[in-house]
């Protein structure tokens, strides 16, 4: 039964049974982590024999090219070759850096901050104001590098389809909105992928400033854990075919498909990005690390081979997001205190409670030794206006580690509702 | 005997000779590189093994991490553990990062542009000007990375005992100052290991400007190719002792220890920076490679077993400079129209033509096969005001490609002097 519809009295008893439950949860002390989208072990064993792919130096060949010595400032041919396949671009428009897509990202952004980007009139260090667009709920370390920059970040609300396009239409007339960021496929934390509409009218937005970055981030792009794979379209042809070529930056790892602290990242673009920003890059590297990446290539192959070793992680993965959704429906359901999507890929399940539970429920979750990434994190400047959004990040804990940390969260947000209900927060957070 | 001595006669017949070997070089088509310091093969395959350091999931650990997976900004302990005992440093004072040191530097540099340091009162994007100092000859690709942010870079003579440090006392009373390369150890190009006099000055420089950096790359600092480890001090507590502990930031890689596309690079500063910089770069990255860390380690295994290895490469790079050396005094000694150095490390021999030849010397490689860096790339933007300076990288070539090569560059050099004393250049360059 819905909590709010209970009497008094019978709030007062949930209360009083709620609160013992956590009492006897705290008392285990336990240390249970979902706040990143870390895979686990299982997972990394799964993929360990990547270590074993280059043996000597006859493995080292990419062609003609030894991968071990300098050069090939845009990664080697075949690494170019398969993020091509798997992103349904051209090896040309692909760069393949390092271990991580987050560092392309924050160091395209820096590029256009010291340097300007290919349409830009000045660096944008030198303008007087530089604004994006976060759509939100979204990815706390997308936020994080606009606003390390001092970037003003504009919340745009995220819906059934993606962002909220209407205003993102309105508000790329802005000519100091210069930016935006986005995860088109089993988006952070919703786990929503685009639909089709949105898509498009991304790729033929009109924005006013001429250098207007569009931030593709495919972090999720075949990473269903439940289902078969759903492909995407090719952004960089969309937004050339409406004469948006050079809008969009996308951005792609095998974080989750090799190993995530060691696989590797890329970046595509068009081909007139691809000379601008590499004659900028110029001054900063030689190239990433080739071994890994020809690492890479013999171990994952192609798309297809992928694709398989993708359902190894599915496995994996696959019970552990329905023992989150089981806890969730067994000790929520009814009660109106929140509500969560089901997604069927990427790394997350997003919850919403009643107003106003986020931050409370997560400090009771602490208490009780769970660890869960900070209410508002999924929000500019880490402010969630109705302090509602919770991501739970299911990939770490073992199944039966997240059936215990799912009772003790659910067992923290019905605490955070009777709290609330009975306006008893302040007497227990003395 | 000396080329200027000789009769305008013996001038016309010896040009008539070098013409020749010269016409008989173009003719063999040759196609050799002495560009840049890279490692031959030989090399490469001689650290190879490198690849099977890490076969399984039991040899990822570092301890209680796993490096398979997310985390862990400042490097894995064991590596910041090796890093400070190369460096002579403490571990809390390094950071490791990718495979590129040179990143690393331009990161800093970047960070100072778009953050300011630990001391700046803003970042220096926001500065109405900032100078760099760059010693000279030096690395064209430490060059660039100041230029790339538009700095007014000014040059500071190299005398034997490294940097004039006179004129870098002077230079830095001016607060627009901001730092200044160096090289302290078998400087690129002309292999100067820097005085002891020298480093105390350095260390105990009193910039007017707070935020002075300065860029301490320690790239050759284990890399002997003849003769014994030369130690050398540890500039942090140096700068420290001196009340200049935030001033400097280290960098080293093991680009030349194991391989070049593939190491792992580091930095080395201040706990204070350390706090500062890592707090700024929490928002660019999570980690850098931590598995490629862990190969490094428990194949390096530490300062010892690291210099052993250093002798394997000694014993393959000797050969190769002794063969330029004596190319050189076979060909030039006694004709006055250059001089060269004699490193015992580092990966470059520096020559310094009469003034006016390198340039056309290099011209004429190119037409004969050879290819050298740019003449002028020793210096700031590419300009050496007396057009001498030429970097030879003997590194690459095998040593009977290097005696090829070596010759065809004396030729001509020769052919560029001579030209130049019959003032024959206008005719050759139709």
């Amino acid at each position: 039964m819905k909590y709010h519809d209970l009497s008094r009295e019978a709030q007062e008893m949930e209360y009083q049974t709620v609160q013992a439950e956590f009492d006897s949860w705290q008392a285990k002390k336990l240390s249970l982590n979902m706040a990143r989208g870390k895979p686990g072990r299982e997972q990394l064993d799964m993929v360990s024999d990547i270590l074993n792919v280059l043996a000597g130096p006859e493995d080292c060949m990419d062609g003609a090219l030894d991968v071990r010595n300098y050069g090939e400032l845009r990664g080697i041919p075949s690494a170019r070759i398969f993020f091509a396949g798997l992103l349904g671009c051209r090896p040309e428009q692909v760069y393949v850096g390092g271990n991580a897509s987050l560092q392309l990202m924050y160091d395209t952004v820096a590029k256009a901050y010291t340097h300007g980007l290919l349409h830009s009139s000045k660096p944008w260090c030198k303008e007087e104001k530089v604004k994006w667009l976060c759509p939100c709920p979204g990815y706390d370390r997308h936020f994080k590098i606009t606003e390390s920059f001092g970037f003003e970040l504009i919340p745009v609300p995220m819906t059934e389809t993606g962002p909220d396009m209407d205003l993102v239409e309105k508000l790329v007339s802005d000519s100091a909105v210069k930016g935006m960021w986005t995860v088109p496929k089993y988006s952070n934390p919703d786990g929503i992928i685009y639909s089709e509409e949105t898509i498009h009218r991304l790729a033929s937005l009109k924005p006013a400033a001429s250098d207007f970055l569009l931030m593709w981030d495919n972090a999720y792009c075949i990473h269903e854990f439940q289902g078969e794979y759903v492909p995407f379209p090719d952004i960089l042809s969309l937004c050339a075919a409406e004469g948006n070529g050079d809008m969009v930056f996308e951005f792609a790892s095998t974080s989750k498909i090799t190993l995530p602290g060691a696989g590797v990242a890329c970046f595509a673009c068009s081909e007139a990005n691809m000379a601008y920003i590499t004659s900028v890059m110029d001054a900063q590297v030689i190239s990433f690390d080739k071994v890994n990446q020809l690492r890479h290539v013999k171990y994952l192959k192609d798309k297809d081979h992928t694709l398989e070793l993708m359902r190894g992680h599915a496995a994996i993965l696959a019970p552990k997001f329905q023992t989150v959704l089981r806890v969730l429906d067994r000790e929520l359901e009814g009660l109106d205190i929140a509500s969560w999507r089901h997604p069927k890929g990427g790394y997350f399940v997003s919850l919403n409670t009643a107003p106003g539970l986020a931050k409370r429920t997560l400090a009771l979750c602490r208490q009780a030794g769970v660890t869960m990434t900070d209410a508002g994190a999924t929000f500019p400047y880490g402010r969630d206006p109705r302090d509602c959004n919770i991501r739970i990040a299911p990939s770490l804990p073992s199944v039966g580690e997240l059936e215990q940390a799912m009772t003790v969260f659910c067992c923290c947000l019905k605490l955070a509702a009777l709290e609330s209900l009975l306006n008893r927060e302040s007497a227990l957070s003395t």
